[in-house]
């Protein structure tokens, strides 16, 4: 078999570069020069790689939300319970106040900002993380409810919907500067919605 | 008194063109041509009136909540109760689904994901923005109070900043191409927390 000259990079390992440098700055204030630097790539190994800047931010994307979604299963199946899944995910988000992590958000509901509808193939994506995260909620509320600790009537889409906004509004506003103790004074609030 | 040529356009006007611009498109995104296109000006009116870009963006922002502001005390002023006020505004945001204002999202948490705290200078007049929402909320809690429709032992702080995230985050995810049904859906489970 007949292969080209073989890649002297790890594209998983550069993908992650580029994840870390979207996710801080955002897609429109991201330069090639920025992504590069990160990459430790020349232009044309970026290029022939991964496309340009949309097609890499599209895998960026879709790298995140693979991360994100293993993280958040691997929670759920050793949390003691599905509620305790939910509270501790919020703990956990409203912990990231005033630290680093905390100011850049979540690279999904950064990009849902940053597009809404204007780029159709960026906001499908973006679209698709959303409904991850809401997934993996569902699965917690379904737990919730066949652990007694949620009315078999609740409607889970209805409060995984709910609990998706409360997250994206919550690491927005970290985002904003708020506090770590008005960060986690919120959580308890958030969660009655779901009690 | 010697002054200078008078403007031969409307500041306001041309700010209020500059506010729709950057609602649209977000900071980055938004050029230069954009702005001038839009605000009907020359390059040198647009500097010599409101600075570079980025002043132009912070006057944008102060405007955009000023609006935002004596819209909503207006509202909360003509509401028949507090509650009923709070669950209007949820209501409205909800109904921006599948239109273009709800495409847009909201300039202040737009700018919240957009920014961080990545230009301190933007993110003090985002905080501030997101404080004046959390204001309103509160002088809406306050008159819940008053009439009986929560206790008073509610922390209304906690609860407005409770009810600025939801907004947020219904917003982003209104942006994200969330449809009417499921948008609406959402608002009972947001104001069961403050009930």
């Amino acid at each position: 078999m007949i292969r080209g000259r073989p890649l002297e990079f790890d594209p998983q390992q550069a993908l992650d570069a580029a994840v870390e440098v979207f996710w801080s700055k955002g897609y429109e204030a991201t330069s090639m020069n920025d992504l590069l630097g990160a990459m430790a790539l020349s232009k044309s190994s970026l290029y022939q790689t991964f496309g340009g800047k949309r097609q890499l931010f599209l895998r960026c994307l879709g790298r995140y939300q693979e991360r994100f979604s293993a993280e958040m299963r691997g929670a759920l199946q050793s949390a003691p319970s599905g509620l305790r899944f939910i509270s501790g995910v919020f703990e956990n988000v409203a912990n990231t106040a005033e630290k680093c992590e905390g100011a850049k958000g979540c690279l999904v509901a950064n990009s849902a900002s940053e597009f809404g509808q204007r780029d159709m193939g960026l906001s499908k994506s973006v679209g698709r993380g959303l409904q991850g995260m809401g997934q993996i909620f569902i699965e917690a509320l379904q737990r919730a409810q066949r652990e007694g600790d949620l009315s078999t009537k609740a409607d889970v889409n209805v409060l995984a919907n709910y609990l998706v906004g409360a997250m994206t509004g919550l690491r927005t506003m970290i985002k904003a500067g708020l506090s770590k103790v008005e960060a986690r004074s919120m959580v308890p609030v958030i969660l009655n919605s779901i009690r």
